[in-house]
């Protein structure tokens, strides 16, 4: 089946009003697992799933060397259709297109799909990917909590995973010989440059911090605004601040999409506010000076609030190069296609400390990802998987 | 039992870390309302529900003029123990004392316990005495909804009620002679004064405003900074105005304790941000130019973001003065208590609209209030009780 009639097949689950909610071992993401199961069946793969629930499908014997092309079937909380889902339908339907021409790839294949890469359950993203690299530590990985306070080795329990097996898996890591990751654009890059292809070349340096203010919950009528410690407000200064700090430097962009005061009642000063800044910047790693400009912001406010401040890196990674030979590679096979940077993250920049990656991005005429907005054309998304059949035939030749 | 020990039975019951959480027709309060209908009954009381979902416990025939006593059950979320509940068990305590010692009241005399008084769950402040005395369309509080989209017509139904029947309640709002409401002081009035007790003079006007962003749901990476219409900034914008606004106005308090941005992902910019705006203002009603100032900021943040708002009413009450004749007939009963203004709303100022109405402070030690340092001295909720008592021994002889 083509990608756009598998995109099709599965564009109603996990589907709400405000768009797609597919998190690491929720039902959603459940059925989506079973769906990719029996497809890649289907077309004569064998799936597995590795230590870290990472789920593979492989075309041969697995083995040392192997091409490795996928992404991820979980989305951002009220999320598009296309952000990782392309990349692992695109997948399928390049194998099945190799298949249905006869072709025989010379090295093992596989799909793969990563487990967790928004982060939208447990906060850190490409938390599959991280794990199987070791470059998360198992225990802190196992330790992480969904906004219930189920932690991440619980729901993997309860999912059929050993989380005692989590961490880094030579044996899954050691096969991999290239990366090749398919992903629907997140800006309009391709849109002004006119092509539906792109050859990624670098992925921008990004973390998370999570910013937690407590002061003293209280009478929002019986208490003077003199007598207040009000977390809110040193919050909202975060904001403020993020976005006027950010825009001052070229390259970074700072963001706080997730704000939760406690207890949350109209009528109750807060006595906690949690809240996650999101904080990336292009070219060299100046994302930790960006958010200690911010955290200097954010401690002055919470200081003159008479409130405390917990500051916590919850995930960091430095600027990514793919591998410069792969990228040229690839542009020469896709016809001279351009290169392009991105400001998201994603599995493939993960692995390219340990293997061989390379990206390709298909147009979004939107220029909107992590939204419902974010689309791709039926042509784009069939050209994007021709464009990965010809660069799965060339790279395991 | 006393009041102390009546506190004590309901000491467990929707209790969580961050304090209680009991509101309207969940199960903590069912259980409340269950407790309250034994206790009423086990002395002797008559216990009834009105068409708004009020409990009344009558002592002799309900009829005309009648003495009636209590306040409400349900918290704020993360409440303290004593808000609400106070006024209910030292009701009961002084009742049973009255009956210990052969008093018989010289006409009905009733115990009362109102519905939703914090808003916690529905978001309008003391929806039942505002049902009662038709304060509230009874339409209008058939359709709001708490936060998992229940409707407040739903949930009464589910609680046995029926929602047709909402709305001003002739029949018991005649009934009413006078009302007496003992509450928790949520300030620190009693503290500074030295005194256990204190007889209510004036209400704060407050209201509710709930302010509705939208902008564009993005990539938190790939949506340079200049490109965002982001509804979390205009949002920490009405924060700071409110602290900045409310601290220049005699009198004023500003607060938002309660902000929701959806879909709450650290990595998407937001495509909706709900806050709620609680405001108040001593003396005369200068609150709606309290808010249509920060309004002004609001819609000023939200231009300049390129971000659409909304903003609502959800509740309004002027200043109210409670009856000069009660208050001097309390305070001269109660050896000269002194009198206090409050900046809580409440029940009984709601009825003071329609029938004599007054209050009594118990002191709190800690001023503070809707938190779980909420407090009161054993020795104070005696000291309470007792007022109480003495007060319902003269108004109903």
């Amino acid at each position: 089946m083509s990608a756009v009639g598998l995109l099709g097949e599965i564009a109603g689950v996990g589907r709400g009003r405000g768009g797609y909610s597919r998190h690491v071992f929720d039902r959603a993401e459940g059925e989506l697992r079973a769906w990719f199961a029996e497809r890649a069946e289907r077309i004569g793969l064998d799936v597995e799933t590795d230590r870290n629930g990472n789920l593979w499908a492989w075309w041969g014997t697995p083995g040392p060397d192997a091409l490795v092309t996928g992404s991820h079937l979980d989305s951002v909380p009220g999320g598009g259709a296309f952000d990782g889902p392309l990349g692992v339908v695109s997948a399928l339907d390049a194998v099945a297109a190799l298949q249905a021409e006869g072709f025989r790839p010379g090295k093992p294949l596989a799909v793969l799909v990563f487990a967790e890469e928004e982060g939208g359950r447990f906060g850190v993203p490409c938390l599959g990917s991280r794990l199987l690299t070791g470059s998360i530590d198992a225990g802190k990985a196992r330790a992480l909590r969904d906004q219930d306070g189920v932690t991440f080795a619980e729901a993997a329990a309860r999912a059929g995973f050993d989380p005692e097996r989590f961490g880094r898996d030579e044996v899954a890591l050691s096969r991999i010989g290239t990366f090749l990751e398919l992903h629907v654009e997140q800006g309009r890059g391709l849109v002004d440059l006119g092509s539906p292809v792109a050859v990624g070349s670098t992925v921008i340096a990004h973390g998370r911090w999570r910013f937690s203010f407590s002061g003293q919950g209280n009478h929002a009528g019986a208490t003077l605004m003199g007598d207040r410690h009000d977390p809110m407000v040193p919050a909202a200064a975060v904001v403020a601040a993020a976005r006027r700090i950010a825009s001052k430097v070229e390259g970074a962009r700072a963001t706080v999409g997730r704000l939760i005061p406690r207890p949350g009642g109209t009528n109750v000063i807060a006595s906690t506010v949690d809240l996650w800044l999101d904080a990336r910047v292009t070219g060299e790693d100046r994302v930790r000076p960006l958010v200690d400009e911010i955290a200097d912001a954010a401690g002055k406010a919470a200081a003159e609030e008479g409130c405390e401040i917990r500051l916590s890196e919850e995930s960091y990674g430095g600027t990514v190069a793919f591998d410069a030979g792969l990228r040229e590679e690839l542009r020469a096979l896709l016809g001279g296609a351009p290169e392009l940077p991105t400001g998201a993250g994603h599995d493939a920049a993960i692995l390219s400390g340990h293997t061989r990656a390379g990206m390709l991005y298909v147009r979004n005429p939107t220029g909107i990802s992590h939204a419902p907005e974010e689309f791709a054309e039926d042509e784009d998304v069939e050209h994007g998987a021709r464009a990965l059949a010809e660069a799965l035939r060339h790279l395991s030749t």
